[in-house]
């Protein structure tokens, strides 16, 4: 343990859903006193920006009813059991964007809320695009979007694009492409 | 309702914590079909990225247990009920840094997860910074870590830093030097 590590005590699962698993975790604190924690274990995610060769991002927008609002995404899903990243990685990108990667880079990674979810999305840059569609999840509506990098950028400037693993997709691969 | 709106039918409770508030709801999807959706209720929440007037960031680690590790972060805090995200910045400040900031410009926000959570976190530059140190909550323990922004963007390249409001604040912040 370093100085600043929490142990585990005891883990409760108060709700065990189909995305979201909910753990009450008692845990000793550095001092030796005790503290609850609210823990959201999540499998993990990927999430694309696939760059056409002209210089444009495909984006999806899709209504997300945790933030009551339709947002503009980078394509992304959720990691099944054992599922490798980079394999998750081409077949999302087929199901959402229509489009599958020749290749796959990565970009990096975010813990999305590391204050109480476990989820970790890993962050590709997907390019030598195919056309190539598979079928989305039934309760999956999409529309796909294609628009210049610089003009993606633009709407994060503008407080347009809200999306976590967006913003930090696309400021990513533009810091890429000036390398 | 857009063509991508879904319609919330039912909203059930399922866990009233501390910070996370869970519910799992029934709604109607665009092609009349229903789904169940869980969602994360969360007041949402400020971040700042501290930059000293030699071009230093001031960060804190701490121990996320739902991320099993310590973390390098921007300093950040939850909204209480009510609250203005400005106000709560300048609190959180000094409570997480120790300093208190002259000016506060808005950098921009994020939807964290909004698969699944409706956290919303408000993201400010933090500029004449003034030593002020307010009383942490008793079960936060922070180690404060001031770094050159160039450096603290180099550990975005490696990997080291891996919290995505901080991958997001330092870019945003990086770039607005730039213009």
């Amino acid at each position: 343990m370093t100085p600043l590590d929490e142990k585990i005590l005891s883990s409760e699962p108060v709700y065990l859903g189909r995305l979201v698993k909910l753990y009450v975790e008692t845990v000793e604190l550095p001092d030796g006193n005790r503290s609850i924690r609210e823990i959201v274990r999540h499998p993990g995610a990927v999430a694309m920006v696939p760059l056409l060769a002209g210089g444009e991002v495909v984006l999806v927008r899709q209504f997300r009813g945790a933030a009551d609002r339709v947002l503009l995404e980078i394509p992304a899903g959720t990691l099944e059991a054992g599922e490798d990243p980079l394999a998750a990685a081409g077949r999302e990108l087929q199901e959402e964007a229509g489009y599958r990667p020749g290749k796959l880079d990565r970009l990096g990674g975010e813990f999305t809320a590391p204050g109480y979810t476990s989820e970790f999305i890993h962050l590709f840059l997907a390019t030598e695009l195919e056309p190539s569609r598979l079928a989305r999840d039934a309760d999956e509506f999409l529309e796909v979007v294609t628009l210049p990098l610089d003009e993606a950028l633009r709407q994060i400037e503008t407080g347009e694009i809200q999306d976590g693993k967006t913003i930090i997709g696309l400021l990513l691969a533009a810091r890429k492409m000036r390398r």
